[in-house]
């Protein structure tokens, strides 16, 4: 239950609001068991089949957080594939909520995911910041606080590279409105109490923003919310046309409680829209090692990014778990951990090269490599992604900013070509796509 | 209870939803028992102490339903009073539910109402159009039929005269967002499941909307909900100088749940508002007498803005409750019951001679005057009224609701001489205030 239970559990408990491995008795924490997960929630597990078929569809690899099990569960995926394959239209939603002025490292793993997922299909993204919900679920911010994290929040969102050209990003609090919100009360009309009792652990002493807030979450994956990104045209009314539009919401697999009630009554709304499908993420392991995830309010717990060079050096040092034996010379003989070691663990997150990366686990593994050359290898590769971030992160004028969070048709092509290409090696960076290309004669836009 | 219990009930009930007179063990269905409820809600009831202070203070003879006690109850409307003396602003908030594209001679006695304190206070009025209310709790509706409901209703409403340099219209479905949205999920944050539960008989199994939906109704008399109202300069966040703005509420008693909520919890937002003050109307009594009020649903309970003056005849002849005699001799010889009659009762809600009335009401308890005589007096008045609203009605073109329903700077005055003037038998409208004189170089607006 999300709320009220701060007593310790001996079940692992994962919700919207907090994530908390199982307990032992001496009351040690236990990694997140992402299959039992999988396995209650009845979602499907990502496997080579899947991600076969990904890349025979998309003529991309699979990303490296796909090939490595982060992005690990499903529900529907598969049926986007054949909407790709088919040329039929659909987007991409995700969100955040804004606790904290400024990113750590864990929340720009599923958001720098779902950039990859629109440079590869070349589909709209709606990203909407909750600071609607963080302020409802957190009585010391006030609403203006959450309002101005949203605004800082967007700042780095938009330095992670997302393409202006197909992507709306808004805050909740300054867009919510006309068709958004009619479909939230509308969607909130076929949702009880008792329902959202069951998913999210309220109860009678909870408060109404809180209770009728899964509504606003629900209706963002619905195109019908977004009448403008579709079309210059006025549309007075909500469309089944536009409802038609189907969504795929890459998320924390913590957010999934949300996405199960709009599953169920998606078709129950005047226009129908498809089931979205969903793509899970485990969460970026904490500095302290497994069983939890980087939080915000710990910041020992996570590598921000607008720490410095010197910051993630310490922070690796002192803090990250080391599956490492505690002398040099028991390391060189028994070998490390590097399946609990967070610096590999990091390493994995961000180095591309899958064989280096099983070499540096092997080499872990004899002895060979020791635990303060490991913890120099994550550094590195930390420090680079956070200092690149901060480059890009200087380029968000408020200009920019306004160019993203402005309600304006967005423009994509979706597969222009709807017959499999053969596999490709290469990112999708690469292929000159997307951005800055945005002006091709050829491109066809998704018409409706 | 609002919800579920279409069970016979020996009390009476009044809640926003429906309202009942207590029935008998017979089943008949007794007059609502206005002190009772005023009693039980611990209102305060409007004496003659009350009216006399305000003539001193307003410089305005007491609207005849003041002084005919349809507007029989208040909280705190004293304290408005010595705003206004003190020249320091409040303003107006009332609202409909749009729950069919015309209204019925009941709706209007409450907006009409509204309309001359506008004028005798000379105040903005916001005008709240509860379209997303209507579908939430009525499934058979859609949002967009409530919506267009609203906009049929606007128009009715702009007919009955309101000044629009001091008012704005407005339909939730269109206008709800930003700072009004702000206030409402901060109002929610305070305000738990079993509040809501208490004050309007909701349950486990009330949809999420009906939940959150009374933060809406309350924080539309918050003045920072409408910050475009009160100065064209832009306001990037909410402020205590326009929070502190009052507000007075006229309505029917039975949305009093809403406004206690309201009250009780206004000193608790981060911009603390004064409670708002209330005056409250009974309900026009159906066609067939008392017991309820007039009805959308039930076509034969009420008289329509849309009627033609010859089913205004057909209805007051036909379904008007009588309090004549079976025949004319013994009517002549018994008298009839004005009080219980239908068409006396509507004589008091438009005839504005108090003189007039009295010589009506004792020569039908006398027997002179015969039902059908009464019936005639009710119907010529009623034709007028109605006629004369059907021809207003014509003149709101599209360009004259849109000069209502725009988000805009009010211009009011307000009490521009904070010292009691001499009472005047005046009406409002007659003193050149208002309407037409807008642009006067002497007019002094209130300063925030």
């Amino acid at each position: 239950m999300a709320e009220d239970s701060a007593a310790p559990s001996h079940e692992q408990d994962v919700n919207p609001w907090s994530v908390e491995g199982a307990r032992t008795e001496t009351g040690e924490v236990a990694a997140i068991d992402y299959e039992a997960l999988a396995k209650k929630w009845n979602t499907s597990l990502i496997d080579q089949e899947l991600l076969e078929r990904f890349e025979r569809v998309t003529g991309h690899k699979p990303h490296r957080w796909l090939r490595r099990g982060l992005f690990f569960s499903h529900r529907d995926f598969e049926k986007i594939l054949t909407k790709y394959e088919h040329g039929e239209p659909f987007f991409l939603y995700t969100g955040r909520g804004p606790s904290t002025g400024s990113l750590h490292l864990g929340h720009t793993i599923p958001l720098q995911f779902t950039k990859w997922l629109q440079d590869v299909f070349d589909v709209p993204l709606v990203f909407m910041l909750t600071d609607d919900e963080k302020a409802l679920f957190n009585d010391q911010a006030t609403f203006e606080d959450t309002l101005h994290f949203a605004m800082e929040n967007a700042r780095d969102i938009i330095a992670l590279g997302f393409d202006v050209k197909k992507t709306f990003l808004y805050s909740d609090l300054k867009y919510l409105g006309n068709h958004f919100l009619m479909n939230a009360w509308e969607f909130s009309r076929l949702i009880t109490f008792n329902q959202v009792r069951g998913a999210f652990g309220f109860n009678e002493s909870s408060n109404i923003g809180k209770i009728f807030f899964p509504s606003v979450q629900c209706v963002a994956a619905f195109a019908t919310s977004y009448p403008e990104i579709w079309t210059d045209e006025p549309l007075p009314v909500r469309s089944q046309k536009i409802a038609d539009i189907a969504c795929l919401i890459p998320m924390g697999i913590d957010q999934d409680p949300y996405f199960r009630l709009l599953r169920d009554n998606a078709h129950r709304m005047r226009y129908p829209s498809p089931k979205p499908a969903l793509i899970h993420s485990k969460f970026l392991t904490a500095l302290q090692g497994a069983g939890g995830k980087m939080s915000s309010s710990n910041p020992n717990s996570a590598i921000f990014m607008t720490d410095t060079p010197k910051q993630i050096k310490t922070k690796i040092n002192k803090y990250a778990f080391s599956g490492g034996q505690v002398s040099v010379e028991d390391h060189r003989r028994l070998g490390g951990n590097p399946d609990v070691d967070v610096s590999y663990i990091y390493l994995t997150y961000f180095e591309e090269d899958d064989e280096k990366l099983e070499k540096i686990y092997n080499d872990y593994k004899k002895g060979d490599l020791l635990t303060g050359e490991l913890k120099k290898l994550a550094i590195d590769v930390l420090q680079e992604n956070v200092q690149q971030f901060q480059e890009r992160r200087k380029l968000v004028t408020d200009e920019v900013l306004e160019s993203y969070m402005r309600p304006r048709k967005l423009e994509w092509r979706g597969n222009p070509n709807p017959v499999p290409k053969p596999p490709s090696e290469e990112k999708p960076e690469e292929k000159g796509k997307g951005k800055g290309k945005g002006k091709d004669k050829d491109k066809k836009l998704v018409v409706l």
